[in-house]
C-alpha cells in the first residue's frame, strides 16, 4: 500500500489494527522512508503506543527520520516505564535528543528512573500509580480517581500513604467501590502489603510476585516512602529473561544479554568459549585414564568401540537427573534440606533405568555379533565382552544419577548458582568415572 | 505453639500473617491432627484463602479430617477457579465430597469447568468476570459495579456483550471511570478485543498475553458467547509449565505433570528410559566406525586417549548452538525462513570458537607430553599428533555448530518439537561426525 501511494486507505486499516501487530507489521519495512510514512499516518496516541512496541533496531530507524516535535509528542504519550526502557536502548545522542524534547514532568520522571542500576526494581518500576491518603473517605477516593485515572497505567489497586509518604497500605478499587462513601480509606485498607526496595534484584522481585500471586507490587526507597510501581507484564518479561540465562548456562555458555539475532558474532563466541576450553582441559582425565588401560584396550580391542556408548549414556543419564533437580530448585519444590530423599529417589530411579538399559545393551551386542558388525579377538566370549559392557553400564547409569541430582544441591549450598552443574559439567565428570568402572571390571573378568 | 496449645495467641499470629506464607509454614507440619488445628484457627474467609495456597497433598491431609460443613465452607469461598483447580487434583471419593458439599451455583460453575479438556482455555478460566451491556450508560455500569464486584476476581476491565451475550468490546473500569455518568458504554469501549476460545491450547494463550502485553483475556465459546475469563497470574504458571517441558525435552526425558518430590519413581524411570535407550541403540554407529579403524588405534594407540575430548568438546559446542537456536524460537525471535542467516553467523562463530579451542588443546597436548604424561609410539612426532586433534577439533566445532543450529529449524519446519534437537540428540549426531573427521584426518596424516 505504501508503494501504491494509498494512504489513507492504509491510514484505516491501521486505526483498527493492534499496535503490537502494527508493530511486528512494521519490523518488516526494509526502506527507512516507508517505515517513517507508515508511522506518520498513525494518530497520536496509537503512534506512541505502537513505537513501545517496537524493537530498539526499528526505534532507531524512526527516531533517526523524525523532527524534535514529533519525537516529543511519542514520548510524552508513552508511559514513564516504557519511555525509560526505550531511552536505556538508545545510544548518547539520541537520549540527548529525547531529553530535550520531553516536557518537563516527563523528563524528570525519565531522568529519576534511569538513576536506578540495571536489573533493579528501580530500573523496573513506573512513577504513575493511584496512591490514596489514609484519611480520605471513600467518597472523596473515588472522585481523586475519576478526576487522575486517566494518566494512570493501572488502578486495580490503590497504594495509601501517611503524611510523610510513607506507604501505610493497600486497598483494591474493588474493595473501595463496595464501602460506602463516608467510610475511612484507614478502615478499609490492608495494612500487611507486600512492597520491593528499589536498588533490590529484579529477579528476587519475580519470585516474590509468584510467591504470593500478586499483580503489581509497590516500591519503596530506603526509608518506606512510597516511589513506584511494578506491574505484572513488566515481571512476566524479567522472568522470561531469567529463564533464557538458566538455559544457556545449562548448556555451558555465559548468558547474552540481548536477543540472539540482535548479538553480535563476536560476543557469542565469547560467551562460548571460554566454558568449552574448561571443559576441554578438564578432558584431559579421561585421556589418562585410557592411557593407563593402553596395554588392555590393544588386547581386548573390541571395548574400544563401546567407550562412545558408555560416554554418552551416562552423560545423558547424569543430564536427566541434574537437569530435574536445577529446574526444581529454580521452581522452589527442593531445597538442599531434602538432599537424602533425593538422593534416595535417584537412586530408585537409577536402579530402574540402569536395569532396562543394561538387557537392551546386551541383546543389541548379541544381534550385531550375530550379523556379523563385530570382529571379536580370538579367545574372547562375545557373551562375556556384553556382559562387561552391560554391566558397567548399569553401574555407570547408577553413579551418573546420584553425581548428576547431588552437584546441583551442593552448588545450591555453597551459593554457587545450580545451573552451572547441568549436563556439560555433569558429563565431563561421569565419563571418567564410567571409564574407571568400566576398566575396573573388564580387567577383573576379561584379563586373568 | 499447637504443642503448647497457646491457640489463642497463634491466632493472632496468624490473622497478621500472608495466606501464602502460613500455607508455606503449614507444609511443614508433619502431624495431621496438628495441621487441622491451625487450618481450623483461621478465619472462614482467609481459611479458603489458604487453602488454595497449599499443595495438592496438605489439601488431601486437611479433607480427610474436616466435616462436610467446613469442606463445603472452604469450596464456597474460593474463586471457581481455584476451586476446579483443586477440585482436579484429588481423588475420586473427595471430588464426590466436595461436589456434593459446594452451594448450587458454585457446583454448577466447577461442573462446567471441569468438562473442558486438561491444558485446554476452557480449563484455565474463571466464570466470575465482570460483563457489561452494550446499552448500559456509565451511571448504570458504575452503579452495577459498586453492587456486584464483591464476587469478582478482578475488575480491571469490564467485557462487553449484545443481548445475545455475543462478546462485542472491552473497556477498562479506568476509561469508563474518566467519562461522563450519560455516555453509552457501547461508545466508549474498544471493539478489537483479544480473545481466547475455550477449546484452545493453553500454551497458544499465553503466546498471545506476551504478544499484546494484556493481563487479562475474555474467552469465547464457538458461537463467540462470552463465557470466561483468563487471568494473567494463571497465565504465569502456564508459560513455567511450558519452559519446565522445553528443559525436560532438552535434557532427553519426557515431560513430567506433577512437581519433582510429587512423582513417582516408577513414573520418572519411564519418562527418562525411552529416550536413553534410543539414544543407546543409535551409539551403535559411533562403535562400528571405530570398528573400522580398529587397526589404525593399534598402530597410533595415543589417538585413543583423545576420543572422550574430541566427543565431549564437539558434542558441548553444538548443544550451545542448538539451545541458542531452540530458546530463540520458543521466544519468537528466528523462523525458519531465517535458516540461511543462522547459519552464516554460526559458522562465523563456530570460526572464532574453533580456532581458540584448537590452539589451547595443541599447547595442552604438547605441555603434558614434555611433564612425561603421554607415551607416544616410535616414530611419530608429538608435533604431528597434536595437529591432527587439533585440526580435527576445529573442524568438528565447525560441524558440531552447523548441526547443531540446523537441526532445530528443520524440526520446528516440519512441524516436530524443536526441543527434541537438544543436546543428547545433537550429541550423538555430532559423535559420529568427529570421530570420521578424526580417523579420516589421522590416516590422511599419521599412516602413510
Amino acid at each position: 500500500m505504501v508503494e501504491s501511494r494509498s494512504f489513507s486507505e492504509l491510514r484505516k486499516v491501521l486505526e483498527d489494527m493492534n499496535p503490537a501487530d502494527i508493530a511486528e507489521q512494521m519490523a518488516e519495512i526494509e526502506d527507512d522512508k516507508s517505515l517513517v510514512i507508515v508511522f506518520r499516518l498513525l494518530p497520536k496516541e496509537q503512534a506512541a503506543e505502537v513505537f513501545a512496541y517496537l524493537e530498539p533496531e526499528e526505534q532507531q530507524r524512526i527516531v533517526g527520520r523524525i523532527s524534535d516535535r514529533e519525537l516529543a509528542n511519542i514520548v510524552n504519550e508513552m508511559f514513564v516505564d516504557d519511555a525509560v526502557d526505550f531511552t536505556e536502548e538508545m545510544p548518547a545522542n539520541i537520549v540527548k535528543r529525547v531529553l530535550q524534547s520531553a516536557d518537563p514532568d516527563t523528563r524528570k520522571a525519565i531522568n529519576q528512573l534511569l538513576k536506578y542500576p540495571e536489573n533493579s526494581a528501580g530500573s523496573l518500576m513506573t512513577t504513575e500509580l493511584l496512591r490514596f491518603k489514609s484519611e480520605w473517605t471513600v467518597a472523596a477516593a473515588l472522585n481523586y480517581v475519576r478526576r487522575c485515572c486517566g494518566e494512570l497505567a493501572s488502578i486495580t489497586y490503590a497504594f495509601v500513604t501517611d503524611e510523610s509518604r510513607h506507604l501505610s497500605g493497600v486497598v483494591s478499587l474493588k474493595e473501595v467501590l463496595a464501602e460506602d462513601d463516608d467510610r475511612l480509606i484507614s478502615e478499609i485498607m490492608d495494612d500487611d502489603v507486600i512492597y520491593a526496595t528499589t536498588t533490590e534484584d529484579q529477579a528476587d522481585v519475580a519470585e516474590r510476585f509468584k510467591k504470593y500471586d500478586v499483580v503489581s507490587m509497590p516500591v519503596v526507597d530506603g526509608e518506606m516512602r512510597l516511589v513506584g510501581l511494578i506491574t505484572i507484564d513488566d515481571v512476566v518479561d524479567v522472568m522470561e529473561e531469567e529463564t533464557t540465562e538458566d538455559i544457556y548456562k545449562m548448556a555451558a555458555m555465559a548468558p547474552i544479554e540481548d536477543s540472539y539475532m540482535s548479538t553480535s558474532v563476536f560476543t557469542l563466541a565469547k560467551k562460548r568459549v571460554v566454558w568449552l576450553l574448561v571443559l576441554m582441559v578438564s578432558a584431559t582425565f579421561t585421556g589418562l585414564i585410557i592411557t593407563k588401560f593402553e596395554d588392555m584396550l590393544k588386547t581386548v580391542a573390541i571395548l574400544t568401540s563401546f567407550i562412545p556408548m558408555l560416554m554418552d549414556t551416562s552423560g545423558n543419564a547424569g543430564s536427566q537427573a541434574s537437569v530435574s533437580v536445577i529446574r526444581a530448585l529454580v521452581l522452589g519444590e527442593v531445597h538442599f534440606s531434602s538432599i537424602l530423599r533425593v538422593i534416595w529417589k535417584e537412586f530408585r530411579v537409577s536402579i530402574i533405568v540402569g536395569i532396562c538399559v543394561a538387557i537392551v545393551n546386551f541383546a543389541r551386542i548379541i544381534v550385531c555379533y550375530y550379523i556379523g558388525m563385530y570382529p571379536v579377538g580370538e579367545g574372547q566370549s562375545i557373551f562375556l565382552v556384553a556382559g562387561v559392557v552391560s554391566l558397567t553400564l548399569m553401574l555407570a547409569v547408577i553413579c551418573a544419577k546420584f553425581v548428576g541430582c547431588t552437584l546441583p544441591l551442593l552448588a545450591d549450598k555453597v551459593k554457587l548458582d545450580p545451573a552451572l552443574m547441568a549436563s556439560p559439567m555433569i558429563t565431563t565428570i561421569v565419563d571418567a568415572v564410567s571409564l574407571l568402572v568400566y576398566f575396573g571390571i573388564a580387567s577383573l573378568i576379561l584379563i586373568k
